[in-house]
């Protein structure tokens, strides 16, 4: 068994079962591994950020981690941007990184680079094995600190050498540690906070879904405080019958007036809220400066636990939860394309169980409202700021959910990013419905010019904010990576393609014309 | 004037003209300043990898570097690929990155990372304004690191306060340090060594161009030693009435025939040969163990002084170069795409001046032979090894080159990388041909599996080398894009469709599927 086929042996005993790959020849002998070797779908994706993205996907949805495959220095560089975003979201990844055999790399051969330097800014845990004995053991520590709670982003870098010399015997690696208790005191000053008036619950990691909402429902039925949560979370489980967290706005404004009257805020999983960008003359932290926070329990923590103990220290581990949303799906609309009417026509047809993969950018800030009380879903969001992140997030969250319908919300500049995703869709035959946003410019810059205090864009500007002469064409796009698709240039247009896509088994793409 | 503004000007007054740019929100102030400052193209690239890898291919065809503007960590990320191949081909580029406002940093918002650290792999100089007085005098620092000779990747990050706070006067960077002067011990050295039998001058860097081609040419008429160059160059120029060295092979094997007879080998502005790749069994280094190395001038070295005085130890200065093409262009070929029938038709049709952006990868491996006797042109290489070079590289080159003819060859799978680079071709009316050769697999992939020893691929191997399933169509892909399109599946269809595509002025794309 060369180290390879160790480490294949050792990614599968660990129940690493999905490999998102993009190899070149130094991950020949990977390939050929996953070939003898049963247990590991392998899925290839046409540039790394699809890879990467998917893994992602993947992980928020089922809770494990995907292996990517990477071809050296430049395969890494280019999943990096996806990685950034799996960082923020807490996502578990174990990347294996081809690398030149040890004895080559002295050499400096085209592709040599420093791939260890490469991979610190977006890992957790990174290691080049030294030998093919080695790799089974580097590749169990690999899924060990991927596993790490709340998860995280660990690169093995295999020389090419140790792929094929002669390896050790597959390794399992040890199951997580637990997730650490939170302490009494802790749970007591929290409890304490939310008994002062103007008190906010603010959620963030597992906290924003099921068992921990549920929880904080009762919390705040029991004490009246408000519930919130990050402007952008890995996975939030929302719709008819789950408690609502209200996300802090990106616009700094809003953000301000959303959350002004909070006077106590009890951190769960999540950090104080922050600007997104800073502009000037506009603070940087969103919460009155009157305001207290109290850490409850951090991202890592024992959120579910600590949460439990909270209800029980306020007496609330019964109370029927505030902030449920009753099933009440918007009225259908119709006649000319409105974000207010895109997000009704969402919120009317999403169907049960949906997993919507939200990348909609400018056009989505107003979709939270209109979907709350549709059917129960799920709602993956961007969380590194990263664009790229919702085709590639959206093919690995439908491998990792079949039998459940995604729907991945676009800006037409952010799909440029990962157009390649389409194709894997294509392959695999994922069951995702794009929509596309297709209002033909980086819309969020025209807004962003104004708010850094830039004045109001010129010719170039312009040019450098706007994605016309020429408008990119979404329907041969997508036909030319196999997928099917179709235009929409009105709400009624839009409510039967959006029909149409869910009818569809396989991937379907809608350029919305706005 | 603020910093931005104070950059702006430092980089015209350093004649820094270009700017490729994909910017966000931390950018703004930089894109406000390009609209109100002349004499700075601003060119829109909707993937980071398209940014950098035009910015390298500008250079290849300008020798001055262009500047990218580029939108934090990730965005960076994106671009590091080519900015790889760009640092292997001793480009001089300048980025500028964006980056938080300096307080802002310690938040932790979405968008943190640690730019400095994903920059340092792909550049030689990387500096972090820290105030926006210093922003002009950065600026010119970056643009003198950039055209220190040969080139250098030049990284400057700019914190959005430093761009909006009130900046300082602009600076104009110091004329390039001239290249240093080689040491006459070094050309006496290299004279002994080329009056040795089975000697070769190994050509790279600026090496491969003329006048340093010609001289190379005079020494090895004189001295009957045969001329090399490396397996990829930034810039070749070639073709009838020229000087040519024979490129190092890829495949090690063919490369071991190739410098086997050598005994004495004159580097200029070269590296010994090493393999691209490693393989079970065979030599890194190329060149026979009983081979001389002997040290004209490195890549950053006066390469065409030390020539000259090479020449003139060898009393070759006058004498007629040896090793000049003839104008022979192959007979058109007829029928059924081979390899060697492509290489025909482009020998046959490739018009003077035309300049070959060339990631044929497998598909292009014979095409030097019947190109080297066309009329003159200039051959650009994928120097790092890292895939999705070739259109973006052609995007630059044609803006740094207008007039002249610019023909992208591409591998179906490396052109997916980066395909966004055709709507910036379509917008900017770049007069490039690409060939996409769909040959529907990762084939140099199917090689590479043999001959790292793996044997046969199976069935999940060959889905991970194969790009059908669907098959890409690459008419869609382009026309979505903006570009128009053709295809061609016989050599007179080829040259057919070669023959429009130079006709038209304007990026077209053709399909060449065998």
């Amino acid at each position: 068994m060369n180290g390879a086929e160790s480490l294949v042996r050792t990614l599968i005993a660990s129940e690493v079962e999905v490999c998102f790959a993009n190899p070149g020849t130094s991950e020949m002998h990977f390939v050929a591994a996953l070939d003898k070797i049963e247990g590991m779908r392998c899925v290839l994706g046409l540039f790394e950020g699809v890879v990467t993205g998917a893994a992602d996907g993947y992980f928020r949805m089922t809770g494990k981690p995907a292996s990517t495959l990477l071809h050296l220095g430049p395969g890494l560089a280019n999943g990096l941007a996806n990685l950034h975003n799996a960082k923020k979201a807490r996502s578990a990844i174990v990347n294996i990184v081809g690398e030149h055999a040890g004895y080559h790399i002295k050499h400096d051969a085209p592709l040599t680079a420093d791939i260890e330097g490469i991979a610190r800014p977006m890992s957790h845990w990174v290691k080049t094995s030294q030998s093919a004995r080695d790799v089974a053991a580097d590749g169990a520590a690999a899924v060990e600190a991927a596993r790490a709670a709340p998860g995280q982003i660990a690169t093995l870098i295999l020389p090419a050498d140790t792929a094929w010399n002669e390896g050790a015997q597959a390794v399992t690696a040890r199951a997580p540690e637990p997730r650490p208790a939170v302490a009494g005191d802790a749970v007591r000053a929290a409890a304490a906070a939310l008994r002062q008036p103007d008190a906010a619950l603010m959620m963030g990691g597992i906290g924003v879904r099921d068992p921990a909402m549920t929880l904080a429902g009762r919390i705040a039925a029991r004490t009246g405080c408000r519930i919130i949560s990050e402007n952008a979370s890995g996975r939030i489980e929302r719709g008819a019958g789950r408690v609502i967290a209200q996300r802090v706005p990106y616009v700094v404004d809003l953000a301000l007036r959303t959350l002004g009257a909070l006077r106590q805020i009890v951190l769960v999983g999540a950090k104080a809220p922050v600007g997104f960008f800073a502009y000037p003359g506009k603070p940087s932290t969103l919460a009155p400066p009157e305001c207290t926070f109290t850490l409850l329990a951090g991202v890592d923590d024992d959120i579910v636990g600590a949460l439990e103990a909270l209800a029980d220290e306020l007496g609330a581990r019964t109370t029927p939860p505030a902030h449920v949303a009753p099933l009440a799906p918007p009225a259908m609309p119709a006649g000319k394309v409105t974000l207010e009417g895109i997000a009704a026509v969402l919120g009317a047809l999403l169907p049960e169980n949906a997993i919507v993969v939200d990348e909609s950018v400018s056009s989505g800030r107003g979709f939270a409202s209109l979907t709350a009380h549709a059917p129960p879903h799920d709602w993956l969001c961007v969380t590194g700021g990263s664009i790229g992140f919702g085709l590639p997030a959206a093919t690995g969250a439908a491998l990792g959910a079949p039998g459940r319908k995604v729907i991945c919300l676009e800006g037409d500049g952010s799909a440029m990013y990962t157009l390649q995703s389409l194709w894997t869709m294509a392959r695999e035959q994922l069951d995702v419905t794009m929509v596309i946003f297709a209002n033909r410019s980086y819309q969020i810059l025209h807004g962003e010019f104004a708010a850094v205090g830039a004045g109001a864009p010129g010719r170039r500007a312009t040019d450098m904010l706007t994605l016309d002469r020429p408008h990119l064409d979404w329907l041969p796009l997508a036909r030319g990576h196999g997928v099917e698709a179709g235009q929409a240039s009105t709400l009624d247009e839009f409510a039967a393609q959006l029909r149409r896509g869910l009818a569809t088994t396989g991937p379907y793409l809608i350029e919305l014309v706005f």
